[in-house]
């Protein structure tokens, strides 16, 4: 099967917006073995989303169009469709439902035009949004396919994860009755170096396939298995991931799409019972708001200190003249007593710490990039990592974090 | 004239990557008052790219093609194009010296495929690569134009802005000799709001252009004029600029492409020579996060608290226990309290604070979105604001601290 992802919409023409809707599709098109050879961009115009479909149906089977299904005039991809299919439309009783209701719910008047978000393909079958209310429909007409999404990408991402993916899993199935992903994720390794370690394997796998995904600061390997049955697939997953780890095993944080450093952290602090404070100078609360981030943080997080200027690390945090005087702000003390100060301040079992240079310029000497951060832990010894970060201001800010979530996790796993 | 964007590569094809490059252009082209209906994405396949071409052919002008340029084998947008167009291919001596000499330093052997990043259309012009090194070119053919760019978005953006952006605006003159752009920054009201409260002046509007762009919590608005001397462009920008102002001129703070709230404020504080500590909670130290993400923040700022658990809010920062009893933590008194504290606390000139609740559970009966941001001056009244935000979690979090530093600058304004 050939697909082609079709986005409808001026405000991609006059690049207003990113396409991150057909990178987002195209990802999972290649995760479950649909080859893509075109993708085209069309404005909000019904006899170019026509001529755009007609070269579209005499190169690919199945097409997918993003975009054009709002309730404004403008969104016309679903009638202009059907109009050239000459295929009638179907109220979804449970879609026009929950508009009618958020409707009532703040109080705005809903027009027919809101309702034409609820129409589907009346020989197809439809998709619902859960995060909005134009619904997905999908119709397989004389051996051309065309499935139709919302444009939001909070909408169409959640409407391809629960519902389209599984979906077209199915339509490439043959005497494979299921399918099987996890996803891996790893912290400290860089996405061409994980893809250099795993060459041999990803090279030499067709079942499973191994996908890597770059993040900001991490790398995901989405690992898809297909089998007869759910213990065939879970069967290959475990034999790959073995071998994975036997290579890059020391870089692995944890799994799910939904996951990250400082989810993994939070969960191992509150299995631990211990919670944490921070002191922090270049990255100017940045740890914290990273904590916070995540719901429950209140369970493992007090609060800290942003001690950004000298005085303030010597007045109100505590650390001593001495230190500053003789080692400087960006130091191995300075971090050490960072640590302290604020753990004992803010009555934590853990402290963490960061002291260095931002950038652009250099500070006390030392180039931008470099970073101290400190751990204090309850009944331990104090100590500090030094690291050389090579990207600007405020990579350099969020690598510390990362690095600091890093640190963490390495240090309560040891014990 | 009608342009096509035509992005080249495989890796877009898998979703490896986003495909930035054609939003980038498609700006540029709109800058230009240069239209353009559609953009395609094809793989780096011989037969494939000389079939988007006869399309595009069919329907537009200037056909711009992005990626391929590069020294491995799998690049072959300029060969098949010249092959396309049966046009010879010539090399550019300085570029070619440019890369010989990169190689000589770098102690690397150069191939063959190397020079052929410095080939250009010998009937037509190329475009010097100051980031690396394949140079773009351009050729005009019956009626038709082709414009190659390198793919890598640090390389092609620098060439765009440089060399062809100029390039293309000769192209579009006809006695109007100038293009004069300006950008205005706003903040408090939504894209729509603010489209349709100018709609009529959109509307009616051809010279200067006038395109709204939404940020995450901001909109901006490009007046683009063109005229025979930048005089007239300047007597057209600054007329339109009053009739935006006497529409929406509340919600502007400040111009330029390379500008922001957090700017603003950072330039207000610094010419009043005013320093600023801040106490958070639900924001968790974002604000003060954001303050650092500008370069020189340490000439305004001096630090400050994250008093996340209610302990801390009483044992650290210093709120009375009779506030946290009987108002609670999400509450003016508290928020008050808080900037009061932290401003004495830190010594500085201004105190600001969060509290309140980012959901997704309510807190103290109060729901997810209510937040109070307290302002404490020298020599003023110290006052508290009451939200009512809509967003998620984070959402909630950021919204926070943009109204933060929107309260402060129209604090400091009102003096």
């Amino acid at each position: 099967m050939i697909a082609e992802i079709i986005s409808i919409g001026t405000e991609l023409l006059l690049g207003q917006i990113v396409n991150t809707n057909a990178a987002f599709i195209a990802k999972e098109l290649a995760m479950l073995g649909i080859n893509t050879y075109h993708q085209s961009v069309v404005g909000d115009n019904t006899a170019k989303i026509k001529e755009v479909i007609k070269i579209a149906e005499g190169r690919s089977d199945l097409l997918i169009f993003i975009g054009g299904l709002g309730p404004t005039q403008d969104d016309v991809t679903k009638q202009t469709i059907a109009s050239y299919l000459n295929e009638p439309l179907e109220l979804e009783i449970e879609s026009l439902k929950l508009i009618r209701d958020y409707f009532e719910k703040t109080g705005r008047d809903m027009t027919e035009n809101n309702q034409k978000q609820a129409y589907y393909f009346e020989n197809g079958r439809f998709f619902k949004n859960a995060n909005g209310h134009a619904i997905g429909t999908y119709l397989k007409k004389d051996e051309k396919a065309y499935l139709l999404v919302p444009g939001p990408p909070i909408e169409m991402e959640r409407m391809f994860h629960d519902e389209i993916t599984p979906f077209l899993a199915t339509l490439t199935q043959d005497d494979r009755q299921f399918i099987v992903s996890k996803t891996l994720r790893f912290y400290g390794i860089g996405e061409s170096t994980l893809v250099s370690k795993l060459n041999d394997l990803i090279e030499n796998q067709s079942n499973p396939t191994i996908a890597p995904y770059a993040g900001n600061h991490e790398v995901s390997l989405r690992i898809t298995a297909s089998g007869k049955d759910e213990r065939e697939c879970q069967h290959l997953i475990t034999h790959t991931i073995d071998q994975i780890f036997s290579l890059v095993g020391d870089f692995y944080y944890g799994e799910g799409d939904d996951n990250s450093l400082v989810k993994v952290v939070g969960k191992l602090l509150q299995d631990k019972k211990m919670r944490i404070s921070s002191a922090e100078s270049l990255t100017g609360g940045l740890f914290q708001s990273t904590l916070v981030s995540v719901p429950q943080s209140s369970k493992v997080f007090r609060g800290g200190i942003v001690a950004y200027e000298e005085a303030i690390k010597r007045d109100v945090l505590g650390v001593s003249p001495e230190i500053l005087e003789t080692e400087g702000m960006v130091s191995e003390a300075c971090a050490i007593s960072m640590a302290d100060k604020c753990r004992e301040k803010f009555g934590t079992e853990i402290g963490i710490s960061f002291t260095g240079v931002a950038g652009p310029d250099s500070l006390e000497g030392h180039p931008a990039g470099t970073v101290w951060i400190g751990i204090s832990q309850e009944g331990e010894l104090s100590f500090a990592k030094q690291y050389r970060f090579m990207r600007d201001r405020n990579g350099n800010r969020s690598q510390s974090v990362m690095q600091g979530l890093d640190l963490i996790r390495r240090t309560l796993l040891k014990e």
